[in-house]
């Protein structure tokens, strides 16, 4: 048994054969040429260490992305700054005397809903990206959830503003569009949200790793110099299938919370390799752009097979879907190299649920003709 | 500004041209053949997420290691394990119920020597690397330091084993060959601390990152099975002059702390680079070698050349030399192109002291030349 964290998603492509990997939602055109061109060239340098600064990366995010460089903070992959959010956050909290048996919590049961008293509580979305939670449990929080509604595709609705008054927590987690269900949240409801978040003090993490490859999602960071509690994180991972190299960057206007972040990390966290693969990225928009031209009808092609199949499938605007389907399908279309996110271990799913990257069409199309096969196989199982 | 943290450490070669780097103290021979060919097949398969149990490089380095995988943590760099160690032995502490106040002590005045009271601390040498002290900090500990006597050339010796006495830490960090002296613990003195250790139950964290590259250095993994409380941190920074690349790893028996330690990171921390790279590093161990057999007889010419300038050389075995000279010195040789570490910000130095690499025969002529005219030119100034 190696010691690493047991919250493994998607498909152990390193433990097993996986042909089509339909679990992990990366751009389908695969690594960009650019990017990997860029990686390359980086090996020559990989000798000295990294920029602890980010400069050069930090100058093309902010004249991508139109934020001020100030604005900007970059990270050993998103998931890095999802757990560098949770410890700053506990400190800041700290500081300003809340959080006085936050400590005393993380070795205390973990309460994961209702109203818990003594300990500082984030809110999260049920179901949503699985990081969040393990991020704040291992920060000292308690996390309560706000359970989306499956008649709505779980969609975030208006209900969870009442339900943040009644928690009062020290953060709201939001991802936009969803993990795993892809639906984009509507803008009244995030704008509400931020307005809530500045009478009420509490930060708003709002995760747009896949909004670059969805339709018409449009980022909150104009808001970002209004409401210096809003958070956005974003991913190179998704964009430009760089998942492999690390690199995720946060943009946020509170300097506090930024320096915290830093603070709580090595000096050298992003490596050569990702600076310069980051920087080759931002200047190449297309690449994302030309993913995001073909996923909708892709999507369209993929819901209509699940459909056809007889499941129950979730609205989606984003480069994957969730769909609900018999069990044991995962283990069928395994048995034929395909890899498929088994989602039961999500809060607010369960066994049935499945989420499925959008990926080329030759690919989706034997997606489609694995998923009519492992059908068959399962009804003719007892 | 840009927000980051303030301890850059040697020169910054991203702000300013630096021609030589002595600042550093990487293999002199630059990245390994085999690791650049393999970081650069790496990038094949970095579309997918690395694995987050670095399962083929944990191997690897068990065969050449000769310790059990379970034993093994890997990192995103040496620096990601201490700042990770230091977390997880804060959490061990508490749910051992001896820290009930590290929360509120990391927001109160950084106690940095002395009797700490309702902390719980950890004794570090003086002078030593100063990431041990910032993860400590970062993790709510006290820092209690021993000073090391100038005139042993900073040779920790037995007062450290009273002194731990007296403090009763959680934890005791040491850098076998030290840094920045580059002198090697008597092993007599390590089993003796092992020894308190396990007596007075504090965890001993030996960095030895830079024993591969030190005459005669010799690790003290063969105690790991009968001391859980060793933690020995391993890099391949150095040995393999692969510091963009970014990839640590500790060695330890005790299984609780490695699973926390694994905790307190995101799941992805390593990248499919730095794995891959690790692999072939672990499959060359000629390499550092070859700079091991280089190193003693550079180091003794450069040792002689400042000795000759009327500078106080410390005695070394590693791949680095510490030395008192006049201030400026680093000014004067950045002036032509050449970085070197200035020491004055660490606990124990002050201003006048500087550390230098071992590089190559004719890199070190061309240090030895810079440094006679530095020399000369702070003479003429009044």
């Amino acid at each position: 048994m190696l010691y690493q964290k047991n919250n493994l998603h998607g498909g152990d492509s390193y433990q097993e054969f996986i042909d089509l990997d339909y679990s992990v939602n990366l751009n389908p055109y695969g690594l960009s040429p650019a990017v990997r061109k860029a990686a390359a060239e980086a090996l020559e340098s990989a000798c000295a260490y990294p920029d602890p600064f980010c400069r050069d990366l930090v100058a093309a995010i902010a004249a991508r992305e139109q934020v001020p460089e100030t604005q900007i903070l970059c990270g050993n992959g998103a998931a890095e700054l999802i757990y560098s959010f949770c410890s700053a956050l506990n400190r800041l909290e700290r500081s300003r005397g809340s959080v006085g048996t936050a400590a005393a919590s993380r070795t205390g049961p973990d309460s994961s809903s209702g109203t818990l008293s003594g300990t500082r509580k984030a809110v999260i979305p049920a179901p949503t990206f699985a990081e969040y939670e393990l991020g704040l449990k291992n920060a000292g929080f308690g996390v309560c959830r706000y359970f989306l509604d499956r008649r709505q595709g779980f969609l975030p609705d208006e209900g969870i503003l009442e339900f943040i008054l009644r928690h009062r927590p020290a953060a709201v987690f939001l991802c936009n569009p969803n993990n795993p269900d892809g639906q984009l949240i509507p803008r009244e409801l995030l704008r509400k949200l931020l307005t809530l978040g500045k009478e009420q003090q509490f930060r708003i993490f709002l995760d747009e790793c896949f909004i670059d490859l969805s339709d018409q999602g449009v980022s909150m960071k104009e808001c970002l110099a209004e409401y210096p509690e809003l958070f956005i994180l974003k991913a190179f991972t998704k964009n430009y299938a760089m998942a492999g190299i690390r690199l995720g960057y946060g943009l946020c206007s509170d300097p506090e919370l930024l320096k915290r972040m830093a603070e709580t990390v090595q000096p050298w966290n992003v490596s050569v390799i990702a600076q310069k693969a980051g920087i080759a990225a931002m200047s190449d928009p297309e690449f994302p752009e030309r993913a995001r031209a073909l996923i909708p009808s892709q999507r369209e092609y993929l819901s209509r097979c699940l459909k056809d199949l007889g499941f129950e499938v979730c609205p989606s605007q984003a480069n994957y879907l969730l769909f609900y389907g018999p069990t044991g399908l995962d283990a069928e279309l395994r048995k034929r190299g395909i890899a498929i996110r088994d989602c039961s271990n999500y809060p607010g799913l369960g066994p049935g649920w499945y989420r499925i990257a959008v990926r080329l069409p030759e690919e989706n199309r034997r997606l489609a003709g694995a998923l009519k096969e492992a059908v068959r196989t399962l009804q003719k199982e007892p």
